[in-house]
């Protein structure tokens, strides 16, 4: 599945190099909850490799040579069985694969974090029990007027960023027994959803992506933020939107 | 923007110059949740300099490099476009700027710090839930009988602590869309409440400063302390003002 | 109770020698709320080496000096007195140590960890107080149709790992004054579940255990996911089993 | 207040040191949210040496320099002056000195850590609000069948630690406005609970001790988690008290 060259991809003294840098955010992620128990998992792209965290790794004792390498433009998402530009010979690759490729071959996207926050969880749970089976209402994360907002992108191709009284919309699609059977149906949210950097995947957690790592990861640590936020809210019987009237035109953001 | 000369003002060994104070500082913040996802900031002054946090940046990875210095004597409040005796490059400066400067032009603080901590959201939720759209009792935080209260000053140029018995009160003003909008509303909260040393700002956050660093940081751990305690004595119905007497006159602090 | 002998068992460069490893381990788990207040534990074995962590210690201050080490082919798990190929001078050894053995010799078990998490705890007094006393409901945590219970393998010489719509079963023991005394009930529940890694004890804590470090730890991670899970799902009013239909055959996993 | 020569009693090179060792504790009780905002303190005994955190600093950034020693023999808990074998010159002492010797000298403590923990002082708002004001009940926080509870001493001078199906009793006295008029409270609490090692003070946070710093620290820590429980019981409408039988004689711990 690889060859001895491929190795040199994953070896250089740059922390930022992809395969140093899915490592130390995949430690980081840990001590947030995100990536409990192998759970979870992170892709970064630069041009047309791929680096992705294995399946089944510790994800605070990941190592660069734990990392898979391909190349994007032979990859088709639905493949079964796909070639690595480098391996770990002892390693499985993650099942999100499909999906991290989704959202580079769909958004341009320079990186893709999977995580099995409690707080996702629990939010497509309220929205479930909240709403009729398979509503339109029970399929979107919903909440506005909270200034944690502004961290999110406009959308792919749109300049700037959302503003404190635009509403911010998750998409959330059905859990499936296996992982890549995911993809099609987080393809289908992200045609629905044209401006959302991320989608809910109910009982399960949350797919979030950017245009690079740092956007990738501060929009996940956004929306982290606003599940904890809502399910607290929940709690306290505050509702996730609210009808605070936008006074005055927006300007840029 | 800036000049050569202006690196010299960010580059220090001293672990405690604010270049390396404030992205410690952040490093720790972030750790708290205060500034998650690039949210909050932070600024140090000392005497006539300014140095602040920038816009954008993941909090915990701050470098001395990111900080932008300018000088208080030559800044207003509400200009729009300011001069730095040092800016970064490839970032753009804090929203936060003038609520910032209005904490040190008015109340001679030698530090601010920005958070967006959700005890501090929730709270301000809690009173606009609690209370008539802009009402009195929707527009201040007010908690009394927790010992950490005496962690507060009595108010710039007052001797003292509060004391036990003392009521702390925290006014709360509405979001705006635009960060720098809020400053108007900071400075009316400031002259409404003259004893104050914080600001909550609803949906959003808080604001909190000190004569130095370490009186507003420690004043912004109270705060935060009293605002998670004020969210849990929400969830087991314990309310915030009790009427515990006074059985004695308070002495000295 | 040791031979002089007995101490090159516990001095190792490898980081992932069982002496070694033990200490960061419990010092993770202590971060982590798992053995607070020197309770929990943590057993390894490698082959017929036994090594346990022992009584009383600070969990996140051990060293490999702290390590006791026995030979599992000399033990019966119901022994008041051991015998130790490697005993520190001034500690006692851990309670634990028959019901660690007991997931050694019963389950072929690699790694042994016992955790005071309080999500378990209170996952048992849910069920003690939301069923008849001694009802099988009260004796067994079921939960299903979460992403994290594909964290669990199938069982004790079964091939891969449970399905998102397979109902985790942990079953629950009833608590003990003195913990050996607990190991006939371990035993017990072992024998009537036949695949669970784990075993609660009420009011007490969770045993948890795999073939090796990496599948104990990465289970018990997991599990206290779940937990936690479990304990706010009740908070919000959400049961822990739901009736997602199962809409497509299982396929490897 | 203090000799040059007091210096010498706060360098050391060994981490035990009770200079070095405050320090390093407080730091981590800050990471647990114990001394928030300079709250909270710790102080050693050594025979006749009395080490103390000093009032007003940071805790997670305090130094051996930072450190007070007095004599205990030349001590009276009441004194409003003391005289300090060494005084660092900027700082003041801890208003927790007599509560601190009250330990020293009744219980022959070795230890006593002061926390702000909000689940400590959410179980004291708690009995305030189930229970008549200055009823019996109020008075004293009590649980029992945890687990955890065997973390406890039986008492001063008694052999061997608290079982299973005992009552953990801890007396709550009323806060007053000054930290040190809470001496003569805390005395009586001692007196009416000659078992006890901690009290807790209503609306502001528990005193903990011990023989020695390892069982201070870890009964504190004990006590913090059956506080967090106790708090999550409550929200889960779980009584503290259970009567599960004792269905034999406990043996020795």
């Amino acid at each position: 599945m690889t060859s001895p060259a491929g190795d040199s991809l994953i070896w250089s003294k740059d922390p930022n190099h992809p395969a140093n840098l899915i490592p130390s955010l995949c430690a980081k992620f840990w001590t947030l909850g995100w990536v409990t128990g192998t759970g979870g998992g992170c892709s970064i792209r630069e041009d047309d490799l791929v680096y992705i965290a294995p399946s089944g790794v510790q994800k605070e004792l990941m190592k660069n040579t734990d990392i898979y390498v391909l190349s994007l433009a032979t990859q088709e998402p639905t493949l079964k069985q796909r070639t690595y530009l480098r391996a770990p010979p002892s390693l499985k690759p993650s099942q999100c694969t499909p999906l991290f490729l989704a959202a580079f071959t769909r958004r341009d996207a320079g990186c893709c974090i999977h995580t099995h926050s409690q707080w996702a969880v629990l939010v497509t749970l309220l929205l479930e029990a909240g709403n009729p089976p398979g509503s339109p209402a029970a399929r979107v994360f919903e909440i506005n007027n909270i200034e944690q907002i502004k961290g999110f992108g406009r959308g792919h191709n749109k300049l700037g960023n959302l503003g404190y009284h635009d509403t911010l919309r998750i998409p959330v699609i059905e859990n499936t027994p296996h992982e890549e059977d995911l993809t099609e149906f987080l393809e289908a949210a992200m045609d629905e959803f044209p401006d959302t950097y991320a989608v809910l995947v109910r009982r399960h957690g949350v797919y979030v992506w950017g245009a690079d790592v740092h956007k990738a990861k501060t929009m996940c640590e956004s929306l982290d933020y606003l599940f904890q936020l809502a399910v607290e809210m929940k709690k306290l019987n505050l509702p996730w939107i609210s009808s605070i009237a936008r006074t005055a035109p927006d300007r840029d953001y």
